[in-house]
């Protein structure tokens, strides 16, 4: 895997002198040709042994392009924002944009393979954690990034080498430490360790280019080309490449499906909607204080239902039950223009609360597999593939501590019928009803099989859809809190 | 995931037989129309809980087709012969080949769902085994592969149910044993292990359809329907799906490479290649006779290298050292009909060795990443793609004992003139060489570039590769002896 990087790889100086001016020239060009399509972000990772001259190769390509539509992002220990959240929040925040260059200095890679040598992270946690990643990058590329996955070697001589150099140079000199040499004697773990980490990953899609780092001119040379290479590719490309998808299943054969089988008229009288709401409330407010939910846990609720069947009542009744500064609600509506810049569930991410926090999504990441996928808003395979990518977002925030509850609401078409009609008669509920929910409505069916779909395929142990009988608002109020209230008890129970 | 398979799904026995006539002249129709083309195989995986009818419905779709093109494959305890080799070479070997439908009654799921639920497998290991096959699916999805996982569901309550039943009926109660009983203990454990298996294998190329087992008649039909479905869909598709990948990338920038830096003039005098063939011949003889060798371990030897370079000779020098009854050696031509109607890597599956035995393979599965991309004779997401399944393969034998030792012989330019001039005009070489020798020698400079990528992304650390210096055939002959007696006392003494 290292071979080609060990063998003295060198480009003289004026050789790299007469090569520059052509490759920042097709560098700027190519930038912003990305900038005005906007189509696809690039991700650079540059990574590699300590003194192979990642921050050097970096500082070149922001002088060869426009620092302008760059980032450069290093991460060293998480702070507490991003400790109290999945692990790859950090990363998913700092996503570079479509049209911009992101250049990742350290990545999701350094703290595993940091772990590993220190020993703080088993083989198994490390192989888990790579697939994690390997699902990460894959959605990455599914979303049309150019993801380049830079590893600079060093031989063990090579890197003593390195230190010597950059110890006589004065103005070098300040960058070696005595930890620098402590690196030195865990070269033979950390070439260990990379290896497998390389190999794991060195996925079809987003395959690892090693680069001999000994030499200056030569490990940029090959930097600068292999990113305007790639860059010019990918802007050549006709469309994006979809993942291989097996085809949507119609199924079931009779008409009895999870939603046809509620029984949509149950009821719950004023008292004991009253007494039930105060006393779901009342145990709510409670344990969102918990130490064993503030210290360590966080809430995601999410709320999706067909149009009118209350989502917004159910959601002020929960609310109220807790401190305005302990939770937020998010509405999700059309994603904004920065949204539309990144894959597809950075608008969620961005939201995730952190430990002890409450989030409450009004409407979610489950548009792509119900208006998305029937209105025809997404291309078939992004709505299939995104059954499995939701479940993966879930299961994160789950790993971190979250607990996931979710609602469908549901009403029967008559139910709907008639709010439609209240709303449109009572003025202050008129901004409620748009020509838009007259025309949702005419899709009534495919929007049973959508949500049966989401249902089979992303109702989990540990993040299981809850169905909500509506056509009765005290009713489905009273469900919706007090199945918050159980799941919570039974999490801060278990520590589940 | 397991809620719209409880919910008493029934199709009345009039509708089923009103039904089934039209179902299986369109199954025998789509059916024949795959045969004929013999463009995709159909994998039928039967998963799930006992007495869910999964024998009944595999019957029945086999009087609804033309059982000559079926095949069905269960799989209990593996059998000698599978047990000392990877785990998935029991499935490999029964792959049904393009145009037919082969119908899994248990699968790669199983075992390892018996496993985890008797506590035999923990759950790091589970899931390292489930990232394992989700490899493997997308690796026959790649290959153009229509594959349809079925889980059949019982509640508990219908489990019970089903088998009060089967006992009632005087043809099906021999079928109900203590076990059966005893199995509704452990339905609990059974389904929380089965939704994790479920859910970390619902992929977007390979999804489960989970379908209620309590009525034969709904079971069945839905099944036949979906089968059918998608055979029609996928004889519809135009072209083969692809998996996105990333593009190939041109590099070093420098005339430096693995290749060019071998020092190919080394040489070694008529008696010291003598002396030293014979000692590390006897040295080999000795341990693919020793205990920990024979017990447990196997030897797998791929002789790469440029026409012309002494693959043959080398592999005699190899052979010679062992009891013809313990190695094989498998010259590795183009493939067969029966092999071009199967994955890639089926047709090296097939002649893995089991544990004790060695295997030559005289060129290899690493044609795809050099005659086939030079030539063009697979589409490049299919080459660039096989690095990683290459990878994975070759792993698989690792986990299972296997020592793999890979030889690229490499000779220059001049000395593979000087042979290729000496066979033609040598009466009883000239079958060595023919036109396509000649052919190949003019793109000695992008087989250069395919080996310098393949050893940069399959040279790992549990199999690496060697590059042999062979413009002297004496040198490179003791080379490869000396280097596979290091591997094999290495692997002996650490037992890895």
């Amino acid at each position: 895997m290292f071979e080609s990087a060990e063998l003295g790889h060198k480009i003289d100086k004026e050789t790299f002198k007469a090569e520059v001016p052509k490759l920042r020239a097709e560098l700027l060009d190519a930038q912003y040709d990305m900038l005005e399509k906007k189509e696809f972000p690039v991700i650079v990772l540059i990574s590699g042994v300590d003194g192979s001259g990642k921050g050097e190769t970096i500082n070149l390509l922001y002088s060869w392009m426009d620092p302008r539509h760059i980032s450069t992002l290093a991460f060293s220990s998480p702070t507490d924002e991003e400790a109290s959240r999945p692990t790859m929040w950090r990363y998913w925040r700092t996503l570079p944009p479509k049209g911009k260059v992101g250049i990742f200095a350290g990545s999701w890679y350094s703290q595993p393979i940091a772990d590993r040598i220190s020993g703080d992270m088993r083989r198994a946690a490390l192989d888990e954690h790579l697939d994690q990643i390997n699902r990460f990058e894959a959605m990455l590329v599914n979303e049309g990034a150019l993801v380049l996955k830079f590893w600079f070697h060093l031989s063990k001589a090579g890197q003593k080498t390195r230190l010597k150099a950059l110890e006589k140079n004065p103005q070098t000199a300040w960058r070696v430490t005595k930890a620098s040499y402590d690196r030195l004697k865990t070269y033979n773990k950390l070439q260990q360790v990379a290896g497998h980490v390389l190999r794991v990953t060195n996925t079809a899609h987003a395959p690892w280019i090693i680069v001999e780092g000994t030499d200056d001119e030569y490990r940029s040379l090959t930097v600068g080309r292999i990113v305007l290479e790639a860059m010019k590719r990918r802007l050549a490309q006709a469309e994006v490449q979809r993942v291989p998808v097996a085809p949507p299943i119609v199924h079931p054969i009779d008409q009895m499906n999870v939603l046809s089988e509620l029984d949509l008229e149950q009821t719950l009288g004023k008292k004991e909607y009253e007494r039930e709401l105060a006393k779901y409330q009342a145990r709510l407010s409670e344990l969102v204080r918990d130490p064993r939910f503030v210290g360590k846990r966080s809430l995601v609720l999410v709320f999706e239902g067909a149009d009118a069947a209350g989502k917004g009542g159910s959601i002020r009744r929960v609310a109220s039950a807790m401190d305005a500064r302990q939770y937020q609600i998010i509405p999700i509506a059309a994603p904004t223009e920065e949204e539309r810049a990144q894959p597809y569930l950075w608008r969620f991410w961005r939201h995730l609360p952190r430990t002890g926090r409450v989030a409450i999504f009004d409407r979610s990441w489950y548009g792509r597999v119900l208006v998305e996928r029937v209105e025809g808003f997404c291309a078939e395979a992004d709505w299939l593939r995104a059954y499995a990518e939701i479940d993966d977002f879930e299961h994160q925030m789950v790993e971190s501590g979250a607990i996931v509850v979710k609602f469908w609401l549901q009403i029967s078409a008559d139910e709907q019928l008639r709010r439609f009609k209240e709303r449109q008669d009572t003025e202050f509920k008129r901004f409620k009803i748009t020509d838009e929910d007259w025309r949702n409505r005419d899709k009534w069916d495919d929007y049973v099989a959508a949500v049966c779909d989401m249902v089979d395929r992303t109702s989990t142990g540990l993040a299981p859809w809850t169905l909500v009988e509506a056509n009765d608002k005290n009713f489905a109020r009273v469900k919706v809190i007090k199945t918050i209230c159980e799941r919570l008890e039974n999490a801060l129970k278990d520590g589940k």
